[in-house]
């Protein structure tokens, strides 16, 4: 993890977000020192990327556990009194799995210390965020090393939105494989998709990458077809907010029409997510709910209103690729190909025989 | 074409200008009162779209030839005079072979009218502006007739970047086929892209439509392949900057991933040009220029700073569809079907057995 910078971070009792929104032009942090604060940040995209919401999620269920536990006897009673809490927290946003994944865990630790006082019960709670938080630095690592294995000797990655380490705790997932890269000796050049509406890609990808000294063209979206036509790209790797069972992947808006194009051009197309983005309860993409965000995010730029009054908007914030079109997810795990899934029922097989 | 508004004037011997820079938030003009200025509107963009930037350069050879024909003795000494202004005429920019196309016309004139004296010879340039601007608004008008067979009793055309009234002349090549389907009954709704990075479809696409109350939705170009998906459009027409003989079609940086999703969910993909968009001096969209512009368009919105300073950017203006993925070509002549260099050649030459 870079020691320049970091994307989350817990201390004196607070979670200590960077402010995306505000990069990367200002560097600045957000306090959250209640859950409510932290379902805020989350809903405004203090701080944003499925994995990085889910660590979060659960420094949030962590910090309403100590607000409440000095009024509660037990854990079941502190249980209670976070609820409204738990649930705010784990509705906070929709599409990525990650944040019910962290708050079902956290629920869990909770349940197992019902019968314990609150203020011990808080405290697992506690050590249960920083574990999920470490595992997520883990797991990106891992992914790292697996990812670089699909990366040839100079290669021209090209990305879309930002699954880097500002959106996990700081090593990333898509970014994860290009570090990793980097790390196993590979020269690596990374073509970033500005991604509209709210420019990632731009602000937030062009930033780490340059913060890391690594390489980064941006494009507009629409110029990805172009330059995947052209042959200037040798692979695309993306990121991930929640993955059927079938692997069909749901992702920032932009990923669909972006595989459509790498495989009309014969480029390999990767997922990159840890194990934690995968939803085993849905068979398919079409079951994954889809956040549509407000219309300002498309009507005004920086305060700047761009279309006139009264046009209408859609705006959905992401899209779902369908397994067949990738060549394989990039996880903590390994690699796991097609068939996606049969290798994603085998890696959860796996991961249960091992815990 | 709408009284409330206009594209481009000639008046008191001046060119008039509507800034597009500047929409939606500011309607004003620009008045360009030399060939220079003209060349200078052009690359800055105070005008663009292949058909308007065509009639814009044939009044910069007007101009040109009123400056210089009190200097002149015959219409050839003229020419000399105006050549250098002629040349930056036709290399204002590369892509939109309509700029060549007038410049073209107006040079015949020119040198039909080497014998007479400069001033016939100027008022002659000043006559085939005019024509060249009358024949654009009667081609939209065509095109638009035309383009209201394609189109459904209730239809949502979804289009990329302004090929509007604000592309020619005043009645727009695609949205002179949304008009046109409106003035022939249908109930039509237009999804815009908003296209990154001139924003054109924001700015431009939906504050035309908007003025004559046709219903617009605008979206960031990366959701069309997901409305195409779910079926929420039943067309796609777009403008094209120039047509190779063969068919393929340079238009502006995300018409061709567009295609490529149209194609994907079954929704045909029309263009719609006056022939005058036509390159029949090259065989295929390979040859066709494409215009590489500033980084500041990606690295700036509104002059505010989107990305760190230092990182690479690419910005390709257009990019070519394949003739293969077009359903048709919707022009003034008629809508031109598969194989498109079949129904091309006979489009050029009922046009040269006609003229």
């Amino acid at each position: 993890m870079p020691a320049s910078w970091f994307t989350l971070r817990w201390e004196g009792g607070a979670l200590h977000l960077l402010d995306q929104r505000r990069l990367p032009l200002v560097e600045t942090e957000v306090a959250c020192r209640t859950a409510r604060q932290v379902v805020e940040a989350i809903q405004e995209m203090v701080v944003r990327g499925a994995p990085a919401i889910g660590v979060s999620a659960a420094y949030g269920v962590a910090l309403s556990a100590l607000a409440h536990a000095p009024l509660s006897g037990s854990g079941e009673d502190l249980a209670r009194r976070m609820s409204d809490d738990v649930r705010a927290l784990r509705l906070a946003r929709p599409t990525a799995v990650n944040l019910a994944w962290a708050v079902d865990r956290c629920e869990r630790t909770l349940a197992a210390e019902a019968a314990s006082p609150a203020s011990l019960a808080a405290a697992a709670l506690v050590r249960e965020a920083v574990a999920i938080h470490d595992e997520d630095v883990a797991a990106c690592r891992a992914i790292g090393r697996h990812g670089a294995g699909i990366v040839p000797q100079r290669a021209t990655i090209l990305t879309h939105c930002n699954a880097g380490g500002l959106a996990t705790a700081g090593y990333g997932t898509a970014l994860g494989v290009v570090r990793g890269a980097v790390e196993a000796g590979r020269e690596v050049n990374v073509i970033a998709d500005e991604t509209r509406p709210f420019l990632q890609g731009a602000r937030l990808t062009a930033w780490e990458l340059q913060k890391d000294g690594i390489p980064v063209t941006l494009i507009a979206d629409v110029a990805a077809a172009s330059l995947l036509r052209r042959g200037d790209v040798d692979l695309v790797v993306v990121g991930a907010d929640r993955i059927a069972a079938n692997g069909d992947t749901a992702n920032k808006i932009g990923t669909y029409p972006l595989a459509l194009a790498a495989r009309e051009h014969g480029v390999p197309f990767y997922v990159a997510a840890p194990l934690s983005t995968v939803d085993m309860t849905l068979a398919n993409g079409s079951m994954i709910p889809i956040e549509e965000r407000g219309a300002d995010e498309i009507l005004q730029l920086f305060g700047t209103r761009v279309a006139p009054e009264g046009v209408g908007v859609r705006n959905p914030a992401f899209d779902v690729t369908p397994a067949a079109m990738i060549a394989g997810i990039v996880t903590e795990v390994g690699i796991l190909r097609p068939p996606l899934e049969v290798s994603l029922r085998d890696a959860f097989r796996g991961v249960a025989s091992r815990s």
